[in-house]
């Protein structure tokens, strides 16, 4: 598969692993949080347990960083007790905010790449989370300027980028969505008719993961520079 | 203060107490609240410390009800001790999630007053809150269809209502905004550019409060209802 470049006048961009690092924030909240429950639980017990809890709340909570904060306050109040429960919540607390204030660090080359882009694509953002949380990533990381759209989505299925695409007015082959989600990012896209581009992250979260299909329907990329090499 | 009805065009809509109850739900909520920290604060000292805890954490946590559930369980963990700290979290995140999965209750009048505007204007929402939570009340409310936008954002002040006429294209004077905080519906978007009309809501959150401007550059109404007399 490869993709169909002349055709390509927009090039949409995730955000969180794509543009910048947010799994491994995540990922190291995570181990903070397991070694709260380490008396009662061992850090595979504790992740699994965390997991079951986003996944139970995920339709009333969304994704986030203050959904994820919830599950986690959740799950601690539902292994500990009495003072070491509480204990747990409030460290828990400060683990949500310190995650919310993270400061943006774009992955390598990102910034040059898109500035090097942007004379001949219309570039945009399609992201998922929360919306507070999201804007003010997209104005920390300095690219804002860069971005003709910035769509930010409670969830990325291919109803939900049929409906952008359509809002935008722009025929879906003319689009290539690029990402870290197998699940979210490229095969839903590709599906509502875009072309695709994944840029597999180590640190996907487990609710991310998929299978990759046999004949993929998308392109496979290393770093987001290479799509200068695909594009250019 | 009289609105010219003959330039306007677009009527755009806030949607928690201005379409369906919300604040009535909060403030429920926030009794409950109150009602387990009682052993060591009157309702009154509760209502204080959690204002305060909200308003330190809002650029943190932005608006809505997850921000509202942590910002209400900080309280709590920093008022109680032990298990009766631990027992009070657990009780508030059930809060939390019933606020979440409140059924939606359209004010009196809501549907037949959008129905009957509809066939004369574009009718729009403009609100503020979690993304899935307010995408979820829209779709329960069964009003989508009558609406052309929907923009959700993380803040109503007027450099955000600019941004949103603009994209829409649309001439701010052609514009009526209605809704029933005075401080985030009317005065931003009547600094915009729009015409404004202000329906108060008795239980307003006192974030929301503001003086009412001796020269109103907005119209006052009773009831959503009235804005058929205003504009048919």
């Amino acid at each position: 598969m490869s993709l169909n470049a002349k055709k390509i006048t927009h090039v949409c961009l995730d955000a969180d692993d794509t543009l910048w690092e947010n799994e491994p924030n995540f990922r190291r909240t995570e181990r903070e949080f397991y070694a709260l429950l380490k008396h009662k639980l061992t850090e595979r017990e504790a992740e699994d347990k965390l997991f079951q809890t986003e996944m139970a709340n995920l339709d009333t909570f969304g994704y986030g960083v203050k959904s994820f904060t919830l599950s986690m306050i959740e799950t601690a109040l539902n292994t500990l007790d009495g003072e070491e429960a509480a204990r747990a919540a409030r460290k828990i607390l400060d683990l949500g905010k310190n995650l919310l204030q993270t400061p943006v660090i774009l992955l390598p080359g990102v910034k040059e790449t898109l500035e090097k882009l942007t004379p001949k694509y219309h570039l945009a953002v399609i992201t998922k989370g929360d919306l507070l949380a999201q804007e003010r990533k997209l104005e920390d990381s300095g690219l804002l300027p860069l971005f003709g759209r910035v769509e930010i989505v409670s969830k990325k299925d291919t109803s939900v980028y049929r409906s952008i695409f359509r809002a935008w007015n722009v025929n879906p082959e003319n689009i290539l969505m690029v990402g870290n989600s197998l699940k979210s990012d490229v095969l839903p896209a590709v599906a509502a008719g875009a072309q695709g581009a994944w840029i597999p992250c180590e640190d996907n979260w487990k609710h991310e993961q998929t299978e990759e299909p046999e004949n993929p329907s998308y392109v496979k990329l290393n770093a987001l520079t290479d799509l200068l090499t695909v594009l250019l």
